[in-house]
């Protein structure tokens, strides 16, 4: 297998990110002419795959279902174009929080999704810190799940004093929560849902003591910001006067998060290129995970094993 | 089979079709809850079809790749919770069009389509007058496939007078020319792009007589409304004076159609609800095919055989 | 597909949950008669199976791989005696843990038995309380998840006083903790292992105050019961000197399980019979789960939707 | 892949062209032994494939049922020899017009037949000039389409004077009369179907001239020479006293074809070697499409993209 | 899955059959309308089958590929026309013999038939007397096996005295020559190949005692006779003077074997209409087991188990 | 392919096989790590299997349940590692005796198996000497079969005088009998179940004469031994007063095989390691079979036919 080009394909996805990859690679990155029917049918036409060990490169972040459709049909155009081996590489998949029924009468989205992408033609597939680990599991074909976390927390270092708190939103944050803090050798701190005995009603508890350090409220993604938010008022209910630095792998940023973060008060959001935007504020820092696919690439290529630390999922 | 309960669920493209559809069975269509998360992902909640027959009409009109994982959800919540049987009625199946390669490096997007419909919980699948044949071949599942031409033909007849011809704006609608043709007693004219001998120049040709006959042209569906332009132009370039009605199953009007086809001084378009549009211009007739769908369903619920005429795909 | 009559085959690892399952619902329960060779091949034959609607109950409980391999083998007697439909039911689901890969190299356990059981015949899978909600989106059949809970919290209001404190002994229990707090109205509190800022040394902490209540120790299964033992040590540490009680869906008590609970003193050890052992202790209380079996059963078997309440996994 | 040796694998339908596309590969055909039992069963033992890159060259011409299985054994045989890859050349593919169902109760046979072949052992699928283009959206292998167009074409160039026109015997052939025309720098015409209107009477029309010109009707297949021989009457009943000619990519004269086309007195028919025959009339010459296959042989064997023209089908 | 109603469709290879099938069913046999096309490929119709449970009724004898694609068709139609189960009834089972590879480069044909047959819409599969009972385990379609032997053995009694042996005329015959023995008080002998010591001679020899008995050979076919041929030669050249009959489920009679028989002075050759022949001399009697079929396809239809008795394949 | 590195995986049913093995072929065997919980669940870890050409040699041995478990997750654990090639070498293949239902209501053990084989994730098979044949056909995946009778044999030999008699214990053994025999340059005698006519009374005959020749008794396997002491006290029974040599290729020895052997003053029980056991007699010879799989291993490694004379299974 190891004697087929390598070939990367970027999605509309993720054309810059896919050209960083392609950069650090030293093989370029190869845009597929993307044909948009009047009626909105997408037909992509891919070059040059024959015989080769192609990456595709796209994250299906929103407008999501448009995304994935495009995957879907690139993928498909590599197989018949006879390529020797068809990598999806997603670095933001989304549907991936629909990995349960959590009510009666509920598809289980990223079994649809990941169930499509192998049917479409993919062989392997590769995800950065999705929001669930039962990704690997669910797919039949092989899944390498790498993780932005090194990056990012290397890219916190220097806006950190020492004596950080890392604070977890809420509890399926807690694992990440602590990754982070091992890496910047700070503690940590939660935030969860406490249920009054006998009563339903619920408040924000803080778990553990933020005051008088900088904290640093980390997940895997930002979507709306509400979940931010309400981990930044509670620290400062709870005492709280030291600057917050937001960090998250993935950020969405829908509907209006940007000014809600801004009008936080935050000093830094620190978030990945696995979604890219047209354009960010300076408050908003985006550290590319270039170098993280590249490795990987390169490693999948060659058929060596990754060597990324694993990050549970939240 | 036959013991179990009919159901009809509405996806969002369908949703007014699928009411009609579920008057004429006395059965109700049972809206499904569409939730749509901040990041565009959907959720759609199905109800009561538990150890059902479950009908999912939904279009995969534009919005297409939207309506595409909207019905693939659909179908699979259908699935998961245990209906007795899954059919997907898709009234106007977008993607028909790419059945084959045309150019090296692209999919085959009807291939992509089936095959995620079928994976994702379908046990059979209902369309109308597709724009290729050839789905049926490539379903693993059944298919039905049904038309609007007597249903269309029907409505025509009550504009038009004795002397009428049936135009084929290209060759690929010939066919389906000839079945408008029985349908109103009317001849067959056939528009045709005509290369001249030893050159590349192409041009309209107007094979058969359309002067002093009232004009209709036919095809499966309107898209941008650039192919009858054409044909509108060429008839009356080749001298005809008389009215033009204008009749496809599907009216997708994108861009600017109807503007486009207004400016034509037609005098009327006609078309089905396969593709729901919220307001319609008065020259725009729309006759339903909720009749036909019902009829097919209650064939399929009761497991009978379906007696609609088969009408050739372009 | 109703119209099938209903059967219960009961495995060797859970014949008397299975004949109290048949009691419940008055068809008894049919026991297979299950040959083992004298090299350990097992040969289970299945009667009047043959166009009924049959329910496999057979935990995958120690001895695991004997326990999987005769339900395979069940299954697929089911199968090829053209049993209308057939469903495995599963108490205890073993190698759920297995959900991802936690070092390059391992195999992902539960999806190759999830596989298994599909390929050998069942139609549809239904688990009680498994370690991982991941089960549901990686079986491409339809999966029903029951819980234990209510039947397990109500036994245990029988020996709770008022204010009693839920202990969650380890992150993953958190949200068991709150589902069996709501219901015997306690407050929750959790250990976790704390990392010291900056060193890799960590401590067993207690989040919440256990002291003067009595303690509930929460968790989805029992294995060696080191976590238990663990919860319980660090309760009495921090000044604990009420009664404790342990309650868990599965006590599977390997190896020396029985006897190191016995020794910490503890008032009760509630779980249910998902496992079955010969002899249990007066400190081990065993509730039965067969009628939440029962109950379900009777629902998949009507095709009716489960209202089971929906409880996290771990 | 690429470095698996070639070989070429002839089928008993096609062992001439297999032997001349292997003389061209400098390969050489591996010709199996075909072994027939006394009750008709087959079984052919190919040679020296294991870890090869083989092409099995076999068109499904009749005895059609008999080649079908033949082929299906080849591949098979292939396969589990553990060839590295498996390609079905299929230079005639019979059942290709049964690519839809016309009546209610028919099966689709190209469907029956690509499955068939796809899990017999094929990887991929070469076919040329097939009647239906929906085999390419059929097959969930990838499919190579070759046309005989341009070698016809440049056969037909040694018979032909300066004003030829090139008629469509029916409405599906006219888009091959196009790229014919386009070859030869001829015009077009065509026959069709014309019904009266308001009655079920129908007569062939011919739609363009061709009085005074050499007339080489083109279709994709003749078999019993029907249709050929309608669209000769038109021509000579439309005044037509020019010469004729015929041309086909398949040639299967089946019935009393060879003696029908005689005595119509055309003055050649043209057909390839997609289908061998033992005895053909000086009317009837025949152009080898050897070189065809070879060439995209050897792009697919190099992992090339291969660079034919794509003509479309019926 | 009860309440579809019972069709019986008779392929061409079994229409007598099929047709006293259906009379004693009391449903009679639906006969398919066959079309063959001139150039040989078939195109089958199948009515009525819509919501029905269909058993097709076809031997795969010869010629066996023509009657293998027969079939194929016939069980995708049924498929298709949306039938609520198909089952294939093959009385003959074409290609059991190759059950495995014998020599490197074949393929094993009944894999491949089996396959083939599954794929192209059977649910389940009925034989009769298969060479092989590996069949069984190689369908992933539940497979029921009947036999004939009581049938035939019922016949043999009305031919038979007291002291009849049974001649199993190779090793593989031996466990059916045992249950003929059981069935019509016999002994048994049986004829095997004997390598002398240290070289390759082999010669046939009558192991047990056949002299002065009335010779009954049994096998589960007869195709060229040969091998009944021999044992017959052994017998006579053993001493054996009394009559000789033979028996067997599945009379073949390729080539001259009718001639072969008649020349060996044989008393009866006793077969089932499994396969089915225009003219039988009086020496060779035809015993139905339409009654065998029947009774089965009742039990199948109804669900329930077959009562068959098992005897073991050669 | 043959680019990838070869591996050699031992499962822990054949560590000192594997071992062998790899010393052969110059590689070293790479024990995996097994890890066991405490509930008995399997957690091998493969390392450095990535874009390697893996052997997984495991034999299903007793405890059989717990040896295929670990079989399917150490295939599973390769594929995910993403070796090139996975091949499940399995030299004593266990459930292979259940290929086809002797009762209603049983599974097929030996599809079970082979299935989850193929879904785990394996390649392609190696089996050695299986008692059934049909494992190749039932496979999806390709299977070589190799045998150990040349070996055994050979060993044979040294231990033989000129006049042996090869005993087939019963009819099944038969053919494996004869290439015993072939090898040894001796007679076959046969053991078989003589049912007296018309009577159920089954008593055990000697086919062939064993006076005062050394007797050999062959099988495939040697399970509880009883099948083989039947066989001793009928030779003795018929005066044979020479020494009797046991070969079979499987030496399983469970129960009180060992001493049941032991009792009958056989001379010597050759078997060969495809199960390995702690402790053997002196009496009981074991041959390895390293050489033969490390051969076949070395011709799939390399892409070459495997040159293994075939030996008929029983």
């Amino acid at each position: 297998m190891s004697t087929a080009p390598l070939r990367i394909i970027s999605g509309s996805a993720s054309s810059r990110l896919a050209g960083a990859v392609g950069n650090h690679l030293g093989v370029g990155s190869n845009g597929c002419v993307l044909q948009r029917f009047p009626d909105g049918e997408l037909c992509p036409i891919v070059e040059n795959v024959c015989g080769t060990d192609v990456y595709v490169v796209q994250s299906t972040a929103p407008p999501v279902n448009e995304h994935i459709i495009e995957l879907l049909l690139l993928l498909n155009a590599c197989r018949r174009a006879r390529a020797a081996r068809v990598t999806a590489v997603i670095p933001y998949f989304g549907y991936a929080r629909q990995d349960r029924r959590t009510a009666p009468g509920q598809a289980i989205g990223s079994a649809v999704v990941t169930d499509a992408i192998a049917n479409a033609g993919a062989d392997r597939l590769v995800v950065v810190d999705p929001h669930t680990l039962g990704l690997e599991a669910r797919c039949r074909i092989p899944v390498e799940t790498l993780t932005a976390v090194p990056i990012v927390a290397c890219e916190l270092a220097t806006e950190l004093a020492d004596d950080t708190v890392v604070v977890a939103p809420d509890l399926g944050a807690v694992e990440l929560a602590e990754h982070y803090a091992m890496a910047v050798r700070g503690s940590v701190a939660m935030v969860r849902k406490h249920r009054e005995s006998g009563t339903t009603v619920s408040a924000l508890e803080l778990m553990g003591d933020a005051r008088g350090h900088l904290a640093v409220i980390v997940d895997d993604m930002i979507t709306t910001g509400a979940t931010i938010e309400a981990a930044v008022k509670l620290l400062r209910a709870r005492g709280s006067t030291s600057d917050i630095v937001v960090a998250a792998t993935h950020g969405l940023f829908v509907h209006a998060a940007a000014s809600r973060l801004r009008d936080l008060g935050l000093r830094r959001v620190l978030v990945t290129d696995t979604v890219e935007h047209e354009n960010t504020t300076t408050m908003i820092r985006v550290c590319s995970i270039a170098s993280v696919l590249a490795e990987a690439i390169a490693g999948l290529h060659t058929d060596q094993p990754l060597l990324e630390p694993r990050i549970p999922a939240r």
